[in-house]
C-alpha cells in the first residue's frame, strides 16, 4: 500500500521574547538584539503539520483534514493564539521562545495524537524568511 | 556528478465531489460533510511535480523545465482543467477525489515519462492550507 | 473626523459553469470555451469586502473586523462555500455566474448589511490571476 | 505631465494588546475579546506606502524608491519594529492599537515627508486578511 | 447600468538598466545606485491591467478575461518577456526604464485597445515590494 | 539531542543568458529558446537556506537567524544582486547559468560557512514557478 504525506496549514499571531533566564541582562541583549525588548514583540506564525499514512481504500483519506485541523487546533493553535509565548503558555514555561524550542514543544505534544498516522514533520514559520522544521530526528 | 532536483509548479480548476459508492449516502455524508455536496464544489489546485537527476554537462540542465511542463501539461493538466473531476475524468473514473487518491493517480501516469530522470515527488494543493505529497513509497 | 477603510479577505471553494440560458448551445462553446464544460468547473475564490467609516473615538475601531467577518459568513460565504454556484445558490439562479455577475450579487445582498459604515468595494478573486470588482457605481 | 504612482511595501513584527482606557475591563474583554489579552499578542505587519507625482523628465522617478523606503523606516519602521506598540511607542502612547489608529497615526507622521510629492493612501496589513487604508479623507 | 472593473495579471521576466543618457555616468551612477550597472540586472514582473464597462447583459463580462489577456500578451507581453528592456523593446528606446515609465509606456500602447471599455489601471510589480501605478491622470 | 532545521529565505534581482559557449549559436537557440536572446532577461530569485543542528541548550538556536543571513548576504548575495549573471560573476564565469547551475556554485561557496552545524539544502526558485534544489547528493 502507498505512503501518502498529508500537510494541514494553520495560523496564530503571538507574541514573545527572546531572553534566557540563566543569562545576565547584557549577555541577552548581546545574543538576541532587538528580539530580547523587554516588552516583547510579535509574529504571525504559520504551522503546516504532516502527517504520513496509508489512504484508507474506502475513503481515499489518510486523515480527514478536518479533523487533522481539528486536532491540531484544540492541542496546539488554541493555547498559543493571541497570547504572549513566555507569559501564557503552561509547556512553554522556562522555554527560550525560539522558533526551534516551540516547535520541539509543538512536537512533544503531536506526536501521540495521530494513532494509524506517523507525524513526521512539523514546519513554523516565524515571518516568511524565517522557518523551522522538526521531523523527529 | 552531482544529483539536482528541478521542480515545475502549474495550476488548474477543477470541481469535484468526495463521494464513495460503496457506503450509503448518510455514511458519505458523516465522513465528507460539505464535500460530499451532490453538486459538488471546486478548487483552483496547484501541482509541483520534482524530478531528480545529474545536470547535463554541456547544457546545464537536469531537464528543460518548459519540457517538464508541456509534459505535465500534455499528461495532466489538460486532462484535469476546466473539469468535474469525478465526470470527465477517465482515469479517476470509481475513485474517491481526494488529494491523496489525485496525486497518486497523478504518478502513476507521470512516473514513466521522464526516461533518464527520476520522478521523486508529486505534491498537490488542494487550498493553500490542503495539501498532499507522494514521493513514490 | 478621519474616514478610514477596513478590508476583510475570506474565502469559500465552489464550483461553477458559465452558460447562458437565452444562448444555444453551440454559442455558449464559442464564447465560454472550457468554462462552458457541462459539469462544470471550479474555484477556491477569495473575497474582500472593504467598509468605510469613522473609527469609534472610544474603540478605535470603524468596525469590528470579527463583526465584519461574521457577516460576510452568514449573509455570503455560508451561503457559496463548497457549493455549485449554478445549482445550489439560491440568489444566482438564471444568473451567468461570471466573477462580475457573483460580485454585484453579493453587493445587493451586502450593502444594506453594515449601519453606521459604508460599503465601499467588493473584490473577488476567481483565481490569483482574475479578479472583479464592484464599488456602487 | 501625467501622474504616476509608486508604492513601496514594508514590514515589522511588533506585538499590541487592544484595551481602551476609558473602559473598565469586562467592557474592554466584552469589546476586544482575545485581543485584550493582558500580556498582549503580536503580528508580523506589513505597511504599503503609496505617493504621487509625476516623474522627473531627466530621471524618470516620481521617487527614487530607495529614498522612499530610507524615510518610511527612519520615522516609522525603525520606531516600531520588533516593539509593543502599546508600551514602546511614543506616539501611540494613550491610543487603542487597532489597525485603524496605527495607520492614522503613521499618517500624520509621514504625510510631511515627501515634499514634491504626494502622500496619497497607507494600507496596513495585520494580517493578510485583516487591513486597514488611509487616504487623508 | 452598473460598471464593474476586471483585472488580468500577467508575469514577464526581463533585465533592464537604469541609465540616463543625458547624465554622465558619475551622475548616474550617484541617482540609480545598484541599478545602473552596466551589465544590468533583472525581475520577474508582475502587471496587473484593469479595465471597467457595464456586464453584457446576455454573457454576464465585461470583457472575456481569456481575450483581455491575449490583448495584453500581443501588445506588451511578447515584446518584453525575456528581453533586456534598454536594448531589445523599441517602444523602450531612449526611455529610463524605470517602473514608472516602462508603465506610462504600456499605457499609450493598451488605452486604445479596449473598445467598449475603459482602461482605468495599470499596476506594475517590479518586485512584490517596489510598485508602480498610472491611472490616465 | 534533537536536529532542527532552520531556513532563511533570501532575495536578489539578477539578469542572464542561458548560452553555451562549447555550442553553435543555432543549437543554443534550439535548446534555450528565448533563454538565449544575447541581451539577456532577468528574474527576482529566491534562495532558501536550510542548516540542521542541535539546538543550543542555552540559547535554543540552531544559529542565530541573523548570522545566517549575514553569511549568505556576505557571500553569495552581495556578489550576486543587480548583477548580469554571466558577466559579473567571477563564481559563474564559463557556467551556464541555469538555476542547477547556480544552485551548484553557491553549495560549493556555502557548504563551509556553517561550522558546528550542517548545510543540508539550498532551494532556489528562479519564478515562483521554477524551481532548483541541491541537498549534497
Amino acid at each position: 500500500m502507498p505512503l501518502v504525506y498529508v500537510t494541514r496549514r494553520l495560523h496564530f499571531s503571538a507574541s514573545h521574547r527572546l531572553h534566557c533566564e540563566q543569562l545576565d541582562e547584557e549577555t541577552n541583549r548581546e545574543i538576541y538584539g532587538l528580539c530580547n525588548n523587554p516588552n516583547g514583540h510579535g509574529h504571525n506564525y504559520e504551522l503546516e503539520v504532516t502527517v504520513r499514512g496509508e489512504p484508507d481504500p474506502l475513503t481515499g483519506m489518510v486523515i480527514d483534514l478536518k479533523e487533522l485541523k481539528e486536532i491540531v487546533e484544540q492541542h496546539i493553535i488554541s493555547r498559543v493564539d493571541h497570547t504572549h509565548l513566555n507569559a501564557d503558555v503552561d509547556f512553554l514555561r522556562g522555554t527560550v521562545t525560539t522558533a526551534e524550542n516551540i516547535v520541539l514543544a509543538f512536537w512533544h505534544i503531536l506526536r501521540e495524537k495521530f494513532p494509524g498516522n506517523e507525524l513526521v514533520e512539523l514546519k513554523l514559520y516565524e515571518t516568511p524568511r524565517n522557518i523551522a522544521v522538526y521531523r523527529g530526528e
